[in-house]
C-alpha cells in the first residue's frame, strides 16, 4: 500500500478545512505552543517510515506518557495491579472526581486521571529514583538518549493542577495512594512534561504494536499477553469520553494527549503519530483525530 | 489449528470446575431453564462447524438479538442514527436510569436497555409489520425457517418488565420515543424473546463476522465500513459494565444475553457462540465469558 | 398588626414590578390560565380573613396536595409510613429519578414526585373508594361542598405524564408500589387535579396550622406531635429545591404547586395562601415566593 | 416549666439505656475522649440555667463552630456571600465531593465541609489575624477569656484531613478559594479545634437564640433578620443527612460536631447544649439526638 501517498492527500486535505478546537490553556506552558502545528508520522512493522509536516519537532507528550507508565506497572506487579485500578471505560469526562468517590477509590482504568495518578504511585514505590529510571526506559525504548522532561511545562502544571491534587487526596483519603502526595504528584507531572517527537513516539509504540514477540526492555518485561491487554485497555479507555466514537470511527488502539499529540496501533502492521495542538470538546486534538478516521478509511485496514 | 480439540479441552476443564453464577431469575420464564446447559459452537470463515454440548439446543437470546435491531436500524437510518443513540460505553450498570437523566434522554449505546429502546421504537417507524419483519430478517441471515418468537418469554418479561417500562418513559418524557410506549415494548420483547440455537447464532453472526463484503439480507444493506463500526459496537458495549475486561481478557468484539449466551467474532477468521445459563455478577454468562477467556489464550488469536 | 394594609401595599407594589416567570407548558390544560391571575388569602388562628386580588377563583392546586395526602397516611400507618418514604430533603430537581435509583426505591420525602407517588399507593391500599373518600377529607376540612377534581387537568396530566410513569413504573421494579401502577397513577393524578381559591385553602391549612390541638376530620385523626411534623416536612421540602431558599427568606413552612398556588403557616398564628400561575427557575410560583418574602419581612414574624 | 426536672428524667432514663454509636475515629486525637461522657446545658432567655453531668467539661466544638464563622462571613459581606455559597441542604452525606463538582465550586451550603471551607477563606481574606480575631469573637460571644483552640486536634486533623484537601483543591480548581489552600485549612482546622464546654456554647448561642435584637459583638454586627437566617440555615443544614429527621422529630434549629456535641435553640426561648461522644451512622451525637426528641417531645415545644 502507497502509505507516503495517502498521508500526503489527507494532510493536504485537511490544510484546506478550517481548523477548528482550541489548544488546551488550563496548562500555561501548553498555551505558547502554536496552534498550527501539524506533524505525522508512520512507522511501519516491517521497517518502513513515512512522515509529513513537524513529525520531527518535539512536544509535550502529557497522556500519552501514561500508557508507558502502564507498561512499567504491569511489568513490576502483574495480576495484583488490578486491585488498585480497574479496566473499565469511566463513562464520564477524564476529570471527574465522582466515581472515584463512588467506587471508594478505585479509579475505573489507568488513563483517567485519578488511575494514573495511583499508577504512579506504584511507580514512586516500587522505582529506587523513579524520575531517572522513568526517564532510561523511555530512552531505552526509542534509543534516543536526548529526550527529557521539560520542567518548565511539569512547573506550570504543578502550580495550576487544583483538580489533581483534589483526585490524589480523595485517593489518599480511601487508601489507595501509599506515598506522599506531593511526591507522587512531582513525579506524575514530571511524567507527563515528557517531550518527545512523533518520530520517537513512533519508536517507543512500536514496542507495544508488536503482540507476537516478547517485550523487554531495560529490565521491564511483558508477555505477549500483557502487550495485547495494554492495547485493549488503549481501545477501551484511551480517549476519555471520545474511546467509543474513536474506536467506532478509527478503529485502532491508541492513546491521546492534551499537548494534542495522538498515538494509534495497527498490531503488526504499524503504529502512527499524530500532533496537532488544538483540541476538540472531549480534549482530543481535533485534526489527530480526523486525520486518522481518513486514514483508516482510506487504507481500509482496522482491528475489525 | 485443531479447534476442535482445543474446545473439547476447555469444556473438559471447564466441567471439573465447580460452576458459579445464578441463573437470571427477575424474568421468570427463564428461570425455568436448567441451569446446567453448556454449548459451544465455532463457526469458521473458510466454512468449517465445530462444536459441543448443547450447542444445538434453543435458547433465549434476550440482549443478543440488539445487534440485529442495530443492524437495521443502520441500514435504515445511516448516520442520523446516532441522533438518537449514543457510541460511547456506558461505565455504569445495564439498567441504569441515571445517565439517561443526565445527559437529557439520548442513551449512551444501543446496548444499554434505553438505548436498544431506542432503536426498537425506529424499527416501529420504519418497518411497516415490525414484527413479521424482523423474523423474516433473522432467518435469512441464518437460513433457518423455523426460528420463532418465544411468546411465553414475550409475556414473561411484559408482564416484570417494570425497570424497562420506566425507560421508555423517561425517554418518552425527553421525546426520543416517537411511537406509543406500550408498542414499543411489546415489540422489544418479541424481539429478545427469539429462541435460537448456538449453531443458529453462529450462522447469523457470521455476517458481521464478515468485514471485507458488502452485507445485503432481505434488504438489509450495510457498507464494510458500516459492519466493522458494528463490531466497533460490540466490543465498547457489548457487555455492559463488564465490557472493559471483556475486551482485556478475551479481545474479541461481541454481545451476550441475559438467558447465558454469547456471540463473539474474530474478523474474518471465525464465529463462536457459548451457551450456559448462570451468569456472574456483571449478567453474562459465567461459563461463557471463562471459555471465551481460554479459548483466545489457547488459540492466541485476538483482534489485538 | 395591620395586616390588610401590609397585604395590599405588597400587592401594589408587586404590580408595578415586571412579572417575571413562566407559566408550567408541560400540562396543556394548565397552560390555558391567564399568566397575570393574582391572589392572596390570610386567615389568622383568631378567625380573622384578609385578601385581595384573585383570592376566590379557583385554580388547580397540583403539588399542594401532597399535604393532604400526607396526612391521610400518617393517620393510617403512623410511623410505619416512614419504611416507605424519608423526611429528608431531596437535594435534587423535583422530577430527579436518579435518587429514587441510588437509594434502591425509597423516595427521599414525601413532597417530591416519587415520594407522593407512594403515598398515593398507600391510599389506594388503605381506602375503599379512594378518589371519593379523599375529595371528602378536603370538604370536611375546608367546610365546602362544592370542591371537586378538573377531570380535564387530570386527564391531560396522564396524557403528558411520561416523567411520572416513569417514576412510578421504577418504584414498582423495587417493590415499593402494591397496587397497579395505572390506577395509583389514576387517583394520584385526581389528587392533583383539585380546583379550590384561596381562600379554601387558607381553610383547609388552618387545621395544619393549630399545633395545639388534635386533628381529627372525616375519620383521619393525628397527633398534635403529628400536625407539627406535617410542617417539619413542608419547612424542608415544601418548595423542591428551593425549600433551603424559602426558609431562608421567608422562614414559614409551606407547599407549592405547579399551579402557581402556595400555601404558608405561621404555627398558631395564620395560615397564607397566594396564587399566581407564572412560575421561577425551580418551578415555584414568581410572585408568590415575592410576596410571602415581602410579607414575613414587614411583619417581623416567622418561625425564627 | 420545670426544666431541670425534665432534663433530670430524661437524663436518667437515657442512662439505663444502652448507648449505640461509635466515637469518630478519623481523627486520632478525639478517638482519645471518653466515650461515656455525657453533659446537657440549658440556657434560657430569662437567664436561668439548668445542668446535668459533664456540662461544664471542655470538648471539641468541631463543625459547630461552623456558625461562629458563617456569622462573620455574613456580617462582614451580606449578601453577596451567596454567590460563593447556596442555602439548600446537601440530600448527601458530609464529605460528598460530587455535588460540588456537578454545580461548579459552588457548595450547596455553609454547612457542609465544602461550605464551610469557602467560608474560612472569607475569613481568611478579610481579616487582617483570621486566627487571633476569630479567637476574640468566640470570647467576646461567652465572655470567657480562657477558650481556646486545640492545637493537638488541629495538628491531629491537619495530618488525616485528605478529603478536606480534596475539597479545597476541588474548590480552588473552580476559583472558588481567593487564598493558599495551605493557609485556608489551616485556619480552617484551628476554628474546628476550639474547646468548650456545653455551658460556654450555650452563652455564645444564646446571642443566635434572640431574633428580636440587634446582635453586635466584637465588631460582628448582625440584623435580626440576618440572625433569623442563620437559625433557618441550621435548621435546614445543620445535621448533615440527618436534618430532615432532626427537624422532623426535635423541631429545632440547630448544629452539630464529630465531637459529640449539639447546641439547639428555641428562638428566644432557650438555647440547649448536649455532648456525648459516640456518634450515630449520620455522624451526629446518638445520646444527643435522642435527648433533644424526649426534650421537645417531654416540653411540647418546638419552632412549629
Amino acid at each position: 500500500m502507497d502509505y507516503q501517498s495517502i498521508i500526503n492527500e489527507i494532510y493536504r486535505d485537511l490544510m484546506f478545512e478550517e481548523d477548528f478546537g482550541q489548544i488546551a490553556t488550563y496548562i500555561p506552558e501548553l498555551a505558547k505552543v502554536s496552534p498550527n502545528k501539524f506533524g505525522v508520522h508512520l512507522y511501519t512493522h516491517d521497517g518502513f517510515n513515512y512522515s509529513i509536516g513537524d513529525a520531527r519537532e518535539k512536544f509535550s507528550i502529557q497522556s500519552i506518557s501514561k500508557v508507558f507508565s502502564l507498561s512499567i506497572a504491569l511489568s513490576l506487579l502483574g495480576p495484583a495491579l488490578w486491585k488498585r485500578v480497574g479496566v473499565e471505560p469511566s463513562g464520564t469526562a477524564f476529570n471527574s472526581i465522582v466515581q472515584l468517590e463512588y467506587e471508594r477509590g478505585i479509579p475505573r482504568n489507568p488513563f483517567i486521571n485519578p488511575g494514573a495518578i495511583v499508577v504512579a504511585d506504584l511507580l514512586v514505590t516500587y522505582l529506587k529514583d523513579t524520575k531517572k529510571e522513568f526517564l532510561e526506559y523511555i530512552r531505552a525504548l526509542t534509543g534516543v538518549d536526548t529526550i527529557d522532561y521539560d520542567k518548565d511545562v511539569a512547573k506550570s502544571e504543578q502550580r495550576s493542577g487544583y483538580k489533581n491534587s483534589a483526585h490524589v487526596n480523595m485517593l489518599k483519603s480511601f487508601g489507595n495512594i501509599k506515598n506522599d502526595v506531593e511526591e507522587v504528584l512531582d513525579f506524575y507531572y514530571h511524567q507527563c512534561s515528557l517531550s518527545m517527537t512523533c518520530e520517537e513516539l513512533g519508536k517507543a509504540f512500536h514496542k507495544f504494536s508488536d503482540t507476537n514477540s516478547v517485550f523487554s526492555y531495560n529490565g521491564i518485561h511483558l508477555s505477549q499477553s500483557q502487550v495485547k491487554r495494554i492495547n485493549a485497555i488503549m481501545l477501551m479507555c484511551g480517549f476519555y469520553d471520545e474511546s467509543g466514537e474513536f474506536a467506532f470511527k478509527v478503529g485502532l488502539p491508541g492513546k491521546s494527549g492534551v499537548g494534542g499529540g495522538i498515538v494509534a496501533i495497527l498490531p503488526n502492521k504499524y503504529t502512527i503519530s499524530v500532533w496537532s495542538p488544538r483540541l476538540n470538546n472531549k480534549g482530543n486534538s481535533y485534526m489527530g483525530v480526523r486525520f486518522l478516521k481518513q486514514f483508516t478509511t482510506r487504507t481500509n485496514q482496522s482491528i475489525f
